[in-house]
Order: structure tokens, then sequence, then C-alpha cells
């Protein structure tokens, strides 16, 4: 495995690469690698001949007040856990992503703007710049993205379908703990009673899977019940559930027939999300 | 020449030709052709193995006042005049370039807020967009843009740098009519009277630059002096006259060694612009 930071060296090196005709798989990551995002790096390795992952801590998708600073980070471990299977590694540093003049926004509209986008401004504007820069320097055939970040994988999708970008979206399951906690690299923030009560976000999505085999359709009453559900946990601070249309991320009243059930939940002050995609 | 309107026909052509290791050149155009576009054409022709050509009256960029639907047109004559040079002409309508649930924007920061950008807000956002999406979809090695719309060079300049994209942009100087007029689809918005007075624009900037030959570097005399010549055409109003840093598009207050004086001006209700680049 190549480690490269430059971002033109690597833009380079991939233009050599696609010439001779190599499939390129990537993997854009901000790194603290855990089973999610080893399934995403298996995954390109199946798919791809050349496997490029990258991490980078990208300072414009977090807010002010948000943890850029104390995010996660542990590169000798990702190393080794990747180096198996990524051709390339790609670390660059935010002055060689973000020169002082850097100047330029990508910015899918309103899908920014709901569920997460509230209470995170700009933070999707700050993903999909990043994506759209790490695309254009790792130029791929197909791309990799967690189901976990719901919103973030409609807005990449939407993203490099309105601007033309040559590259296939791959969308993968959630990976969880053994008690059904979606994998995160922020769940190392919880302490160690907060770890068993942050179950509570999967638990409440299950309630709502059986709540809709059971024939409840009305997505007011399965968030109700998911509401009481979560707030019996003592640390549980609700930031938003919604039933979505996947693609649109538009809210439904009456669930038909694909739904995605979505939720952020803090946990003490650790900010949580989740989500299930319900189909009838 | 193969005439294309799909964007997804014409990505894959390309893709094709690159693996073949084909150098690709493109130039962007709204059609109508004058010199300026067969400058651009015609030097693509010399650097590259394939030519593109592309003509889209881009919607986006037009403001709801503005000229969109009496935009000048031939596209007859267009295939004519670059069926020599070009290898490919790419047409796409409106519909396959912006579907109804498009949303993407790409805005190069403060760059489109200046200049022309306060008498048309939204232009550069739309032409910043449009061009990121043809970039992507003829994924040329070179692009070539005229220097008449120095702002709009600048900002696709800093959008390619900014988002990495792995494109060289050449920008080639303004071709002018016998009398100086900088060439320009929208010079067939002219009377016969006013055609004659628009040489203004070109004569203003001569006199900038004898001005600063003669050893005047205080931007405000100069401009001034501009403006007394300008207002002496009965048929002209000012919209703005800046002498700016070519790369940053700043004001700048002393000229020491390279500037970019340009204006806007309306003769009758056409408005024009044009610019000329000093070096002390």
């Amino acid at each position: 495995m190549k480690i490269i930071s430059s971002p033109r060296l690597l833009q380079k090196e991939i233009i050599r690469l696609k010439k001779k005709g190599k499939v390129i798989g990537f993997v854009p990551t901000m790194g603290y690698f855990h089973e999610g995002h080893l399934s995403l790096i298996r995954r390109a390795r199946e798919d791809c001949d050349i496997v490029v992952v990258s991490i980078f801590v990208n300072p414009l998708q977090f807010g002010p007040k948000e943890d850029l600073k104390g995010y996660p980070r542990n590169i000798k471990k990702d190393i080794s856990l990747c180096r198996n299977y990524a051709d390339i590694l790609f670390c660059p540093n935010v002055k060689a992503m973000y020169p002082d003049d850097f100047l330029t926004e990508v910015k899918v509209g309103r899908l920014g703007d709901i569920l997460c986008g509230v209470s995170r401004p700009g933070h999707f504007k700050g993903v999909s710049t990043v994506v759209n820069k790490l695309f254009n320097i790792v130029l791929p055939d197909k791309a990799y993205f967690g189901q976990k970040d719901a919103q973030q994988a409609a807005i990449i999708k939407k993203m490099a379908c309105d601007l033309n970008m040559p590259v296939e979206i791959q969308v993968l399951p959630i990976v969880r703990e053994y008690d059904g906690l979606a994998m995160s690299s922020r769940n190392v923030y919880l302490s160690y009673t907060e770890r068993k009560e942050a179950v509570v976000l999967y638990k409440s999505l299950i309630l709502a899977k059986d709540l809709i085999k059971d024939g409840v359709v009305d997505c007011a009453k399965v968030i109700a019940r998911m509401r009481s559900y979560i707030l019996k946990t003592k640390s549980a601070k609700i930031d938003y559930i919604r039933i979505i249309e996947p693609k649109t991320l538009v809210a439904i009243k009456k669930i038909k027939r694909e739904a995605l059930v979505l939720l952020a939940v803090f946990i003490g002050k650790t900010r949580l999300i989740d989500n299930i995609l319900i189909k009838r």
C-alpha cells in the first residue's frame, strides 16, 4: 500500500492507472476505522482493480462548536487495518486541500438544509465540497459510502448525478455492534453507562419496523411511539425523528412502499444518528 | 464531426477515447459563433487530438429580466463554421442538463458577487455550475475560454483549481472588429448608430493604457478620465469601470506591475463588456 499526501501526485498516478484500463474504487473516510469502514474497503477490493482509501478529517463539515479538534484519530492503527485491502492510502493535510485563498463551494440545494442540516448548518455543504474535490483527485469509477449516514449518501448521489460526475455511488448497509448500536467513530465519546443506553436508537427503529409490519402506516403515530420509547432513557435527548422518502428525503405521512425511518439523538453530550429502510 | 446531444453518450465516448490515450480539448460556448469562438476552436485543434465544442444557451446564467429568449442562435451556421475543426459538437437540450429535480450549485465565493456579478446576480453561479457539469461530461485535458469575459475566465480557473479538476484552462486574447470593438454575440443587438458608438469601450481602454504608459499610476485618476471620455457618447451609460489585480479580481489603487482595466457599459439597451491587461 502506497501512502500519498499530495493531491496532485495522487491525481497523476490515477490518470496513469486509468490509461492502463484499471477500474478505480474509492472509499473516502475521516479515519478511526471500525468494521463499517472496513466493510466498504473490502467491497471495493472485490469490485475494483485499484482501491484508494482516503483519510481526511474535513474541517469544512464541522461547525464552530463541534468536535473537530477532539475527533478521534489513530492513523497508525488505520494503516494496519487497511493495508491488506487498499492499494493507495490518501492522507492530505488541511492546507493541501484548502489553501488560504480557497473559495469554491458545492451545495446540493435544500437536501443539506433539512434533517441533520438543521442542527448542523453548513455541514453538508462541507461534505459535498470535500467529496467533489476527492472525486476529482481520485477519479473513481466506483465510490463507497455507508448507509448509516443516509442523508450524506443521498446528497453525494444527487451531487454526482446533477454534476454528471462519471462515478457510480455504492451505499452499503449499516454495520452494528453485538447489541445493535450502529458503528460510529463517535461511539468512543460514550461513557460506560451511555454506551449501554445508546442502543435505544436501534431499539426504537426496530419498534418502528414492528409497528409498520403490524399495519401502523400513519407516520405521526409511529414517530410518537418511538419518541415516548426513547424518552424512557434518561440520558437521551431527541434531536429529530423523521420518516421520509429515501431518495428525495421528503417527509411522508402514510407509509406505502418504501420509507426511511431516521433519527438523531443526543446520548449525554454525544449526538448519534441511525436509520432503517422499510419496504412493505 | 459527430453531433451528440446526450450527456451520457458523450461522456461514454470520451471515456473510450481517453483510454486510447487521446488528449481532449474543449471549447464550451453559447453558439452564434464569431471569430472569437473560432480562435478558441482553432487553438484547441492545434493543441489536442480530439476537439469537443459545446453549444448550450445556459438558462441558469440569465437573470429573470435578461435576454435568454432573445439570445441570438444559428445552429446551422455554427455547424458549418466549426465542422472542419471540431470532432464532436455537443448540443444538449435544457432538460438533459437540468432535469426537474436538479438541485446542485457550484459557487466560487465572492468572485461571482463583484463586478458583473453586481448587476447580474446569480450569473456566475450559473456559469460555474454549467461549466462544472460540462467538464465532467467532456473530461477535457484542456479547455479554452476568451479573455473578453475576464471575470468568467478567472472564476473558471479558480473553480477548476479549488475543486482539483484535472483540466488546464487556457485563456486566449480578445478578438476585435476592424475598429476595435470586442467581438460578442450580443453585438447583433446594436443599431447602426449604436454599433458605431460602441467603439467607445475600446477607445476608453486605449486611453487608460496611454495614461498609464505616460506615468499616471493612480487608478482613481485613470478611471475618472475614462468616465468623462465615455460620457461624451450619448448612448453610453456606464455600469462600472474598475482596475483590478487579474487573478484575485481585487481592486487596486496604484498600478505597479500588472493590472486589468475592465468595464461594462450600456450602449442603448445592450450591455457590453471589454478589458485590457496592462503590464508595466
